[in-house]
């Protein structure tokens, strides 16, 4: 079977349709939707729509709350504590983004910690907002437990991404990576693909390394720069778990086998005026000045072009937003079921 | 020649007298002593008394301001942006998390940035304030370039390091991560005692491998995770450069070969407040759980005992404090030459 290639707001109105089929409202529908086109447009397909049978599962199971619900538990000028009151991950993240924005537009800066949530998705959604108003965006999220502490062969810290944006006079400057190699996300779609990883992403449960990504799933995946690694997934699940009074470590609940208990995922926001410590437009001009530095460098053998961070991903977002998103043809039948099975045509 | 053992605070009150011989008012040079022995008590000897002679050399040449003067340009509830006025970074950087915490204490959490200043030592020294004060504490700094863009043969960013911490109800958790493999101090110190450096930590100015710290020196750091650890001295710099006001990229002037142009280092400042958020006893109940958790899992086939951050350097300052430090023969030998040319006598 080959690739499909379908329009990206189609796609995203047919995923939408799905999830208002599901009883969640439209707008909420739109924010979940988007964030997932999002993730494929960026090329980040581990995020993307292939999520939508989980998402979908989940919320059928009533494990997850079908329209938001959040309650600002404590509020002071440059933070809040949001109970994310086990709502969709992205509707809250939206919300507590949206808070933060405020906030530093008021004070300077802002950081807010939400618990019960669930996964949020592709993190640089929420910090690209924050960029989009002209500030300094930052954000984490725990996750289960995939990486193991340095020097242990067992998993207790999530992949626990960080995201971090800037403005530009042009594209966003936007760097989202797990602490990990990579995302489990991608082994994810790789057993979903049926295809094998590099060695170097995963060891298996006794700590050998695989490139099968079933026994990856099983085991672990390596942190960045090994002890520096664990160090980040640590300080993501302390401020995310601990601090924001989610759960952390192997005592969040897992997504994909769980469908009885809510996770209790926890999330930080940070939003920082940039017009507030410089001027606007001399930060903008600073930032064309790195990036026209950076692209101008030597290049070592082999390399055509070099990239900021996030320029790769706007560049395929650019390309299959007037070209259509690639669908694997696996993913396309998936999608389709969905819709027969919640009473939505697909017309793609 | 063998190692010296001294007490720690005999090398500090050596050291501060050294500073106070070169003008510097004695509360700052108490800061700046008490910041490099702290640093070679955690074994950090990268940025410990090691680096007297350059420090004291660019006081000497009048490249630094010997008594501190400070502006605060902009001035929030959650935030501030600071001039530096080319102080010893040491001391801008203590005054800055003073004030970045009384700001949290007040209104939740605060960011500050910092321009025109200099090498501030390390992080960690200045996020532990914050953990003592009962806050999550951040910050980082950029420096003159040793990492190249990813793709590319020469250096555009410092080593560019991010430090956090929290308190426990014992140590702090502290992670002081360079977003190179290695610190360049570390090469630098290879370098003075004579020794190799391992392969995986540099390249040489034309992209190759070596174990020579010189050729080091002269060439690039490798960041973590590679694109990754680009991505992470990048921002630090778009932080801690652009946003502050201060240099960035190779625009930074040079510590070690330039004593005619101040050296215009950025560093930031974060202080969250944990009781506005969570009730502190209960936080630090849970980083108890989580530690304990930790240090319980199974451990890899030749490994003795499982860290959390910092455990390793709390360690250590415990055991030098109370043994003594151990300083090799060659710095000794410096530190008593520096004694002898500033007229302060060694007496350990």
């Amino acid at each position: 079977m080959s690739d499909h290639i379908v329009d990206w707001k189609q796609l995203r109105d047919y995923c939408k349709d799905i999830f208002v089929a599901l009883h969640v409202p439209p707008d909420e529908a739109y924010i979940i939707a988007d964030c997932l086109v999002d993730a494929d447009l960026c090329g980040v397909e581990s995020h993307g729509v292939s999520r939508m049978a989980i998402y979908t599962k989940r919320l059928q199971a009533g494990v997850v709350n079908t329209a938001m619900q959040v309650k600002i538990e404590r509020e002071y000028p440059a933070g809040a504590a949001i109970n994310g009151c086990n709502s969709m991950g992205m509707v809250v993240g939206k919300y507590a983004m949206e808070r933060c924005i405020e906030k530093a537009h008021e004070n300077a800066s802002c950081f807010i910690t939400v618990n019960n949530s669930n996964h949020y998705g592709m993190a640089s959604y929420f910090v690209r907002m924050a960029a989009e108003a002209g500030m300094v965006g930052f954000s984490a999220t725990n996750a289960p437990p995939n990486i193991a502490p340095w020097g242990s062969s067992k998993a207790y810290f999530g992949t626990n991404p960080v995201a971090i944006a800037v403005p530009t006079s042009s594209d966003p400057v936007v760097l989202d990576m797990a602490s990990s190699v990579v995302a489990m996300g991608k082994v994810i779609l790789a057993a979903k693909l049926g295809k094998t990883i590099p060695e170097g992403w995963v060891l298996t449960q006794d700590g050998r390394p695989t490139t099968d990504p079933e026994e990856g799933m099983k085991g672990t995946v390596l942190p960045i720069g090994g002890p520096k690694g664990y160090g980040i997934a640590l300080f993501v699940d302390v401020l995310c778990g601990i601090l924001s009074g989610a759960q952390f470590g192997p005592y969040l609940n897992n997504m994909w086998n769980d469908f009885v208990n809510p996770q209790n995922v926890g999330h930080v926001f940070v939003a920082i005026d940039i017009s507030k410590y410089t001027d606007i437009s001399s930060f903008k001009e600073r930032m064309s000045q790195m990036i026209l530095d950076i692209k101008s460098l030597p290049k070592k053998h082999g390399i055509t072009e070099l990239f900021v961070p996030g320029e790769i991903e706007e560049r395929k977002k650019r390309n299959q937003k007037e070209q259509g998103v690639i669908l694997p043809a696996v993913l396309y039948t998936e999608l389709k079921a969905l819709g027969e099975k919640f009473g939505v045509a697909i017309n793609f």
